[in-house]
C-alpha cells in the first residue's frame, strides 16, 4: 500500500509542470525560451503537428532540458496556453484600463483591427486556436481557456459596468450580456477575418458590438444634469 | 514537352476527386458512405488526426475503393468543405426563406441555439473547425471554405434586403454590414458556447446582432403608411 501510495505520488510530482516561480533566473530564461519556442510552433502549425523534438530545435535546448522543466507535451500545453492568454490579454491590457468610455472602446477597437493586419490576417486568434484543438481532447485545457476567455470578458465588462455607476449608460443596459457579445463579436470577426483575409469581417463585427453598446448611452443632459 | 505535358495532365485528372455527377446509383451510395465518414471522423478528431485508413475502416470499404473515388486525402478534404457545407447550410435552409422579419431572424436564432443544446454544445462549427485546420496550410480548402461562409452570409443578407426593400428596415440601415456581422455574432458565440459548455455566449451573441437589427426597424405608421 505505501508503495502503490509512493509511485502515485511520485507521477502526479513529476506530471507537474515546474512553476516558473521555483526556478533561478537562468532556469527561467530556459524555460521562458521553451515555452515561447511552443507557442510559436503550435500557434503556426497547430498542436498535434508540433513534437517535443520540435520545439527542443527552435528553442535551442537539449531534450534533458526539456523534460527538467516540463515531463510531457502536456505539461507544455497547459504552459503555452498560460502564455499565450499573458500575451493576447497582456497586449491590450493598457487598452483595457480605458473601456469604460466609448472612446476608449473604439481604440480597443482600432487596436485589435491594426493587429489583424500587422497579422495579414493570419492565424487568429491563438487562445481560439488552441481551444480548436483541445477544448474537446483535454478536460484541464478547456477548464484554462475558460478561465482565459473569462478574463477577457470581465475586462470588457469593467469598462461597462463603470460607465453604468456613473449614469453614462442607461440602468437598463446589461454590462454582463454586452461584454459576452461583445467578445462574441470579436471572436467570430477573427474566424471570418482570418478565413477571407481581410479585416472587414473583424471591423464590421465589433463596430456592430460598440452601435449597440452606444445605443444604451444616455443622451448628455437627459439625467437631470 | 509532349510528354511532360502529357504527365502533367494524368496529375491533374487524377488529383480530380470524381464528381457525383459522373457515377451510377451504386457508385454515388459508395461515394457518399466514405465523405459522410471522413468527415463525421475529421469533425469528432480534426482533419490531421484522421487518415484514410480510419475513413475506409468507418465507411466498412476497402481501399481500393476509397482510391477509387478519391485520388488522396486531400481530395477526401475538399469533398468534405462541399458536405459540411451542404450540411450546415442545409439544416438553415428551411429558415434562411423567412429571415425577411424579425420574427423569422428570431426562429433562426432559436434553431442555432436548439442545434448546439442537442449537441451538449460540443464541436462548435463544423466549417469554422475545418477552417482552423486548413486555412493556413492549404489556399483551395480557404478559398472554398471562403465561398461557404459567403453563401451563408448572403442568406442572411437576403433577407435584410427583402426588409428594406419593403421600407421595414429604415433607409440608412446597412444589409451588408449586418449580414456580416450576424454571421460574426454566431461564429463567435459558437467558440464561447464550445469553450464554455454552455448556449449562454451563442444566445446573448445572436440576441446582440437581432437587437442591433430592430433598433432599424421602421416603426409602423412612421412610414406614412
Amino acid at each position: 500500500m505505501d508503495c502503490q501510495f509512493q509511485n502515485r505520488y511520485a507521477e502526479i510530482v513529476a506530471s507537474t509542470p515546474r512553476r516558473r516561480g521555483e526556478l533561478t533566473a537562468k532556469g527561467k530564461r530556459t524555460r521562458d525560451a521553451i515555452v515561447a519556442a511552443a507557442a510559436e510552433l503550435m500557434f503556426r502549425n497547430g498542436v498535434v503537428n508540433t513534437t517535443v523534438e520540435d520545439i527542443r530545435d527552435a528553442a535551442g535546448v537539449s531534450s534533458s532540458q526539456v523534460y527538467h522543466y516540463f515531463s510531457d507535451k502536456t505539461a507544455l500545453i497547459y504552459a503555452v496556453i498560460e502564455y499565450q492568454t499573458d500575451a493576447v490579454l497582456g497586449r491590450q491590457d493598457p487598452l483595457f484600463a480605458t473601456l469604460d468610455s466609448i472612446e476608449g472602446l473604439r481604440r480597443w477597437r482600432d487596436f485589435l483591427v491594426d493587429h489583424q493586419r500587422h497579422m495579414r490576417c493570419r492565424g487568429g486568434c491563438p487562445l481560439a486556436s488552441l481551444g480548436h484543438e483541445l477544448v474537446e481532447v483535454d478536460g484541464r485545457a478547456r477548464d484554462e481557456l475558460a478561465a482565459s476567455f473569462n478574463r477577457w470578458e470581465s475586462n470588457i465588462r469593467s469598462g461597462l459596468e463603470a460607465m453604468r455607476r456613473r449614469g453614462e449608460l442607461a440602468p437598463h443596459a446589461d454590462p454582463d450580456d454586452l461584454a459576452l457579445a461583445t467578445l462574441a463579436a470579436v471572436q467570430g470577426g477573427l474566424v471570418l477575418t482570418q478565413i477571407h483575409r481581410n479585416i472587414r469581417p473583424l471591423a464590421t463585427a465589433v463596430d456592430a458590438a460598440l452601435t449597440l453598446i452606444e445605443s444604451h448611452l444616455v443622451p448628455v443632459g437627459c439625467d437631470g444634469q
